[in-house]
């Protein structure tokens, strides 16, 4: 049996003012192409707390009923605890991103990701500026042997 | 120490129109105990974008409670792009699953799954048609001995 | 390649009334630095249907916003069908849990949890009553060769 094992890489993702859903599915799977596992585990965690990330059918129509449901969860016009301390006006991005929640797994079969045949993974940015997004990937799995 | 496995398995359940919430625990259960995996971690993942996984006390008012919190997310009667553009009467399911999430964990201790007395890993289908749904789970973990 | 290996333990956390947010950050690392685990992932779950896991900014304002948030996704004062039935009082502490969810995985580099600069790991009790919670951490990782 092959040997189980860990690998770790940080993804920069550039995104757009909140809330900004981006599919990070291509990326991700030029990242397990070129690293060879075969079968496994893809763990996703989003770094900072304005950041989430889920999986959604990338269309423009989905995305934006999205990013509506997103904001009638907290919307950016309604009164902030967080806002009267800090001033930053992302009180409700803090929000947002705890309800959705930061890590997904994805299981990797035949050195892919499984996922529907219209299924993505989305990064999701709720602050309110522009900002570059780090995401930690962990895979666990076990390689094809070399040729 | 016993070496670390994975184990990949992929599950079929005949889910009724959506939200249908359908207790898995009892499936997985006897998936671990044929596997002989004695402590690890069980990562499960639902493929496709309107369906998803989480826990809840499988009682049915509990149930249709949460069936009814999750219409309040996103409801069928709604107005939703993704509607506009595809016509299959589905834009609700989307965001209720991505909001949901697609993917859990479970500990596995002593060759079982670790959850409260009252706690079932539920399977949740937001599509607006009956339909078999996959869901792959991913074990992490030791093997006890063979006798 | 050292070797992959996994470890598992159990934390007992004391709460008041949901929903009451408790930053559990200090703790895992604490527990990370007696294991001497390098590199590799701490998956979390919450035992019991009425708790959950997430991350925020754990500064006061951002948790109030965050408390209130979870109780207008399903608060005290609706009607439940799981309270018809057994008139414990926590219908809405079952569907705040099951919306959230039971688990989170988060990354392990140099030894230490890799968060934001204020993203902290949480867990939330959303029953009615003060308890002590049940978190199992997993621990699969590698750990730093001995002096």
């Amino acid at each position: 049996m092959p040997q189980l094992q860990i690998y770790s890489e940080t993804l920069l993702v550039s995104m757009e003012t909140g809330p900004d859903i981006v599919n990070i599915t291509p990326v991700l799977n030029d990242m397990l192409h070129r690293l060879g596992f075969e079968t496994g585990l893809l763990c996703l965690f989003v770094l900072g707390s304005t950041g989430s990330v889920t999986t959604i059918e990338y269309e423009p129509g989905a995305v934006e009923d999205l990013r509506r449901a997103i904001n009638s969860l907290a919307g950016p016009g309604a009164s902030y605890e967080h806002e009267k301390a800090w001033h930053d006006g992302n009180g409700h991005s803090h929000v947002q991103a705890a309800l959705l929640g930061p890590s997904v797994n994805v299981p990797i079969r035949g050195g892919k990701l499984v996922t529907g045949a219209w299924q993505q993974i989305v990064l999701i940015n709720h602050d309110v500026r522009a900002r570059e997004r780090r995401v930690e990937a962990t895979v666990i799995g076990t390689r094809s042997p070399g040729p």
